[in-house]
Formats: C-alpha cells, sequence, structure tokens
C-alpha cells in the first residue's frame, strides 16, 4: 500500500493531548464568565450560504474567505462571529429577548498569508449585546472582560476604554472634519509605528503642524480616569459630539466603578480607535501588562446596527471578541499557560491476570467518585506499565498484584516522589480528593 | 439598502439559546464521562488537505464531502472523526503514549441529501482505544457507553455487543464462505426490512433455504449473557474464527461484569454486525429502550488497523461514537430534552436612577457567589422589565426601588408562583445556593 505522508495545511494548528486540555480549560474559564454575566450560547453552522454570509461586501476580508461551490449552491466558511450573528438576530428576531446577550465561542476560518501566531483557523470567543444604547452595557462589558482575564490567570492586564466621539468631536472642533477618516487610521497606526511616523502621516493627508501637535497631545492625554476626564472637560471643546463622548465616558466609567471593578484593571486610553470604520463609540482592548508586544488579545466596541444588512429593525449593540487561538499560541511561547488539570489521575497497574478483577472493579469505584482512572489492560511487564504511566504523565499509580487482590487494598504510588504505600480504596478517595 | 433575507443552507441545524444550552449541557456530560474513563482530548482541523485527507478514497462517503481549492492546494472539510484521527494519530505518533485514549468532540460535515433528522452539519463525539489488540479496551467501552448514557439521563438504554467473529466464522463452518460479506450485509438489513425481505436476498444471493434458516436460527439466538454464550458453545462449531469470537465475547461480558455495570444496560446480540467491513471483532450499537425507532444512538467496534494509509504501523483499535445532533434532534422531537441549567438565575430589576449603583453592586456580589446575573440597564417602565424578565424565562426577579437603596436589601420574587419577599443579598445567596 502507498503511504501518504500525514500531514495538515499551512496555518491550521493541532495540539497534543495535554495542550488540547490546556486550551479547553481557557474555553471553560471563559464560558464560564460570560454565562455568569447572562450572556447565553448560541453557535452557528461553519457553512453560509455565500450570497448572504457575504451581503455586505467583505472588503479585504472577502479575499480570505473559504468559498465553494456545491450542487447548485455557493457557500462560504464563516470567517468571524459577527455576520453570523447579524444573519442569525435578524432571522430569529421574534423569538429572542431584546436586550439580547449572546456569547459564540467557535472556530473561524481566513486565507490569510500564514504567519507566526496567524491561524487560518482559530478560536473566537465574542460575547454581545444586541438591541440597547444603554452605555450601561458598555459598562457591563469593562466587568465581563476583567473578570474573564482575572479567572485565565494569565498575570495583570488592563482593559483600555476609549470613545471614538471623543476624538472624532474633537477633530470637528478644531475644523479638520474632512480628514477625520484618514487621522483615525494614522491614529490606529500610533502604538506600531511611534509618534514620529505618525506625525508624517498626519502631514501627508495635509494636517498642518500645529494641527498634528494638538491632535497627538490630545490622544496622549493621561492620567487617573478622573485626571483624564478632568482635562478633557478643562479643554472646553464646544462640539456636540465630543460632549457627546465625554457624557458616555463619564457615565460608563461610573458604572464601572459601581460595578466594583478594580481601578487596576482598566483606563481610559484616547489613542485607541480600533481601525474598523464599524465602531461608532465606546472601544475597548485589552493588553496583558508584561507582555504589551502580544498587543490586543481582546477588542471590541460599540457599533449603531448589527444587522442592517437583513433587517429594517435598527439593532444598535456593543461587544468583545478573544481571539482565543492567537492568545493561546502567545501564552505557550511565552510559558504562561496555565497546567491543566490532568485529565488521568490514576493508572491501575496490574500485575497478572489473577488480580484483574479486583482492579476492574477499583477503577469502577474510583470512577463512581469521579476519580479519573485508566486501567493496566494489555498485561505488559511491569516495567513497560510504569514507563507508560510515565509518558502519560499521571501523578499516581496504583500498583496491584496478589498481596493486594487478598486483603483487597491498592499500593499508591506517588509518581514524582516514589513513595508508595498500602491503602483501602476509601482511601485513595479521600486522600485525592483532599 | 437592500435587505438579504436571513437564511440558512438546508440540512444545517441552529438553535435558540436555550436550546443550544440544552445541547451544550449533553456535550459537558459526555466530556465528563469520557474524561473520567483517561480519555485525553483533541481537537484536528475542520479543513484538511484533500489528498491527505481522502488517500484511502471514502466510496459513497466521498460523493458528500465538501472539497474546494483555494490557491493551489485542494482542501476538504472531513466527513468524520476517524480518518482525522487516523492522520493525527500517525503524525504525532512519537509524542503519543500508546495504548491511545482520545476523545474528540467536534462537527463533521456531509453534503447528504437533507432529510428529517439528517444533517449536513453534526456533532459527533468519539472515544477510541489505538495501539492494542486486548480484548479489555472493548469492555472499557461498554462500561463507558453504560455510564455516558446513565449520565445523560434519557431514559434508559442498552448496550448491544456482538463479534463479528461469531457470524463469520458460523459462515464459514457452515460452508459459505465465499458469500460471507453478501450474507452480512443481509443480516444488517434486517431490523430495517424484516426476516421476510432478508430471507430473499440470501436466497437472491445463492443460500439455499436451509442455509438460510440456519443463519437466521444462529442470530436470532436470544436469553440472558450466560444462556447465549453456552448457546454458541452447545452448537459445537469447529472452526478458528468461530472460536476466536466466543472466547472474544467470554472474556469481554466477564471484564464488563467486573467493571460492575448493571446487567439491564448491556445485551449479546448476534443480529449486529454493522455496515462497515472496517470493523473485524467487537461491534457496538445502543438503543434507548423506549425509542427503538431511534435506531442506534451509539455505534462502534474493533478493527484491524487505524492508520494503514499514513503509517506503517500496525494500529489496532477499537471505538465508539455518538452521533449527538442527531440524538439530541430525536430526543427534542419526543420531548425527552432535560431542562438545561437556566443560564440567567436573576434578573435584577431596577426602578430609576437612584437604585442603579445598588444593582450593580448586587450584580457584581452574585457574579462573584457565581451566580448568573443580568441587571436592567435601559431604565425601562417596571411593565417592560418584568415581560422582558419573562421572555428571558429567569426563575427569580430582585427588585430594586428606593426602600431597597436605604436598607441595603433587594426584593426577591419567585417569577412562577408571584411570592416575593424583602431579603439580604446574603439571604439571596444562600437561599440559591441551597
Amino acid at each position: 500500500m502507498n503511504i501518504v505522508t500525514p500531514r495538515r495545511p499551512s496555518g491550521f494548528p493541532e495540539f497534543l493531548p495535554h495542550e488540547q486540555a490546556q486550551l479547553q480549560g481557557m474555553l471553560d474559564t471563559i464560558r464560564c464568565v460570560y454565562q455568569k454575566y447572562g450572556f447565553l450560547p448560541i453557535e452557528t453552522p461553519a457553512i453560509e450560504l455565500a450570497e448572504v454570509l457575504l451581503a455586505k461586501g467583505g472588503g479585504e476580508t472577502e479575499k480570505e474567505v473559504y468559498r465553494f461551490t456545491k450542487g447548485d449552491k455557493e457557500y462560504a466558511l464563516h470567517y468571524d462571529l459577527t455576520v453570523p450573528l447579524a444573519r442569525y438576530v435578524a432571522e430569529h428576531e421574534n423569538d429572542l429577548a431584546f436586550p439580547f446577550r449572546r456569547y459564540q465561542m467557535q472556530k473561524v476560518w481566513r486565507a490569510e498569508r500564514a504567519q507566526k501566531g496567524r491561524y487560518r483557523e482559530f478560536y473566537q470567543c465574542d460575547a454581545d449585546i444586541i438591541g440597547s444604547s444603554s452605555i450601561g452595557h458598555d459598562a457591563e462589558l469593562v466587568a465581563l472582560l476583567s473578570d474573564t482575564f482575572s479567572a485565565l490567570e494569565i498575570g495583570s492586564y488592563t482593559v483600555h476604554i476609549n470613545n471614538r466621539k471623543l476624538i472624532t468631536g474633537f477633530i470637528e472642533a478644531i475644523g479638520l472634519a474632512d480628514k477625520s477618516s484618514d487621522i483615525l487610521h494614522a491614529i490606529d497606526k500610533l502604538e506600531k509605528i511611534g509618534v514620529e511616523a505618525v506625525t508624517q502621516i498626519l502631514k501627508d493627508c495635509g494636517c498642518g503642524e500645529d494641527d498634528s501637535q494638538q491632535i497627538l497631545d490630545f490622544v496622549h492625554i493621561d492620567g487617573s480616569i478622573a485626571e483624564i476626564i478632568s482635562q478633557l472637560e478643562g479643554l472646553n471643546i464646544q462640539n456636540d459630539i465630543f460632549t457627546e463622548g465625554l457624557k458616555d465616558m463619564r457615565e460608563l466609567t461610573e458604572q464601572v466603578q459601581a460595578l466594583g471593578v478594580s481601578e487596576d484593571s482598566y483606563t481610559v486610553d484616547l489613542k485607541i480607535v480600533r481601525g474598523l470604520d464599524y465602531y461608532t463609540g465606546t472601544v475597548y482592548e485589552t493588553i496583558i501588562d508584561e507582555h504589551p508586544e502580544f498587543g490586543s488579545v481582546c477588542s471590541g466596541g460599540r457599533y449603531d446596527n448589527l444587522a442592517d444588512y437583513y433587517t429594517k429593525t435598527h439593532l444598535p449593540g456593543v461587544g468583545v471578541s478573544i481571539g482565543l487561538s492567537r492568545l493561546f499560541a502567545v501564552l505557550k511561547e511565552a510559558s504562561l499557560l496555565k497546567e491543566s488539570s490532568v485529565p488521568v489521575t490514576i493508572f491501575i497497574a496490574n500485575f497478572g491476570k489473577g488480580s484483574r478483577d479486583w482492579a476492574l472493579k477499583v477503577a469502577s469505584i474510583l470512577r463512581q467518585a469521579n476519580i479519573s482512572t485508566q486501567v493496566e489492560l494489555d498485561d505488559d511487564k511491569p516495567a513497560k506499565q510504569f514507563k507508560y504511566a510515565d509518558k502519560l504523565g499521571v501523578p499516581y499509580t496504583l500498583v496491584i498484584g496478589e498481596e493486594e487482590v487478598k486483603s483487597q487494598k491498592v499500593m499508591f504510588k506517588n509518581m514524582a516522589s516514589g513513595e508508595q504505600e498500602v491503602l483501602s480504596v476509601e482511601d485513595v478517595i479521600t486522600r485525592l480528593s483532599a
């Protein structure tokens, strides 16, 4: 028979079981927090009708969509969870309670140029609140993000918050409304390319030296949240959009505080605009403090109308998205992944046919006590059994030989220390549940 | 703007949040039991290289594969989890400990003719043990299935076990070895089309009347497990394959008993052969006792060599697969789905700005106590808030008005009974944790 070399297309990550368990642990943690905030689960099909999924036209993204024909239909794999959410909400509008809080954790696919930490298949973990313009929802997402990143236990983090109305209003107030889009795109690049390069871009799109300086001064306003807000007030800008943004920001931070979110875990950052024109108000980025080089590991913001391509109902919303696969990859590289709860806790070694029934009985008692257990069923030599247990990485082994069958006990062996002692099965359960 | 009607391709199921929560509950339950038996998690990419995934050639299945070209590569979506497992095991051979117990719960895609309860996108939940021929592993899977279906709480069930060597050896012994494949395919149809139709097929493929009767008598051997085995022994068949099958079955049932599996939950059923030629020994089917019309909701068996297309290493294995989406659909239709643990337990209604901060504080305390909580943030009128809470289906609402702010308490309302009482937040937590 011809052997086909087993291999995957590039950009499609795959993990060994202990890594998969770590990833699963992160998914479980995120889900648990999302649910605590009353977000409801949905899943949408990976495959959508191309004409529906791409109704809006994806610009740059559209080239990256996996699309194909089967029969007389053209299909496309979803490349994010926002467009499917829009389709979902429009399709099930009458069955949902608005504001609709949904979370969705699924893989998405993009034929991006393969690059380190850039995958073509990756998990996104999204939470959105659809159908309300109240700033209280924006505040809840700050609390949600803070709780989520605390629960993930991957070091200290900061949720950076801004409101695009502030910079948009400011630009209008200094008479540069016509260059607004160019200026926002320039600021969006600030973290990556630095002040000098951004100044050059601003110059190129027709901003005077003074204007550029004003804009850069504005986005660099810094301090505690109270200080930043007070500085913004001090600017005395007479512009409706700016005033609205300032009011939003004041209310948002008040409510975040009322929600008891620690001031260590969030900040106002006027430099954040998020590239997407899609966002209209609050925007979020989340930085792992010790690893700013990871970039934002969870981003999002408020948008005006989620599903305008699918329904006439006006659906404003606010949402965040964790790019989990990328986060997992950078944490792994930086050795910051939490140890997973070891799935196999107990391996039962088994010396000869005579001890098999007792070994199986012990396995069944341990499993009833919710202790993950695997028993030797191949009658391999003891040395081979221990080598296997080592490779599995189990912390404990039970050795069952003639003596143990007679006494209906087990030899409990700590694989790390090598210590062993004879225990009853009940004692093993007590030991492991302690 | 042109509105595109929001819709999905047919055969792609999608659920409302409370149904999704029920499905998620089943996934969690299955995962939990699989892990208790020491199965390790893996996931493989949805998209594989077509030449690798389809190396073996899929026969009928191949037509149902979603495949497409992007750039200079031809891709295919996985249509089961067994071929990807074979590729995975061969690719990561050196990093895995054998016998390798893995579970894998993912969606797969097949462009099947759309039909009731037949989906084009569906969840499979597989557990396999790779790299050992010991019958003990076959026995463990019976215990695994029994535990899994008990944990799912969807009524009584029976795991039907057979060993293909029994019927194959029997056919050889009565001199019909050359018709073996046809006979097995006929028996496979027995449950669906009945004795008469099968007799006709047997006749068509050249079996005499006596032969047909013998075959049908054989597969209908019935009774307790001990009785069936004793009847098989009583046949005194002199055939190596049959003898091997009988020994396997004896050992398997002994070990299943040693594992403490209730005799109510499994049986030996000589009618089961499973269509796939792929299986060589033990085969399994699982029937929900009250709903035989569902057919087998979890099937599998032992195979000789998992990954012969990808590696020269001989990898015998045994595995089972739950077609979860189909199971979910039939349970839903039969109103047998378990209520999901309601994701939103508490809705905090909020009467006016004055009470907002206390409402947010209460939400944060409840969430810290792991109680799923949502708070009204839209300042809607009370009647609208309660209507919303009703539509969400929350069992409890906390009402917070001026009085409650003053006393730093909450009005705890049972949505079903309408009863309400004033409680401290601590009392609410105690009440809900009880």
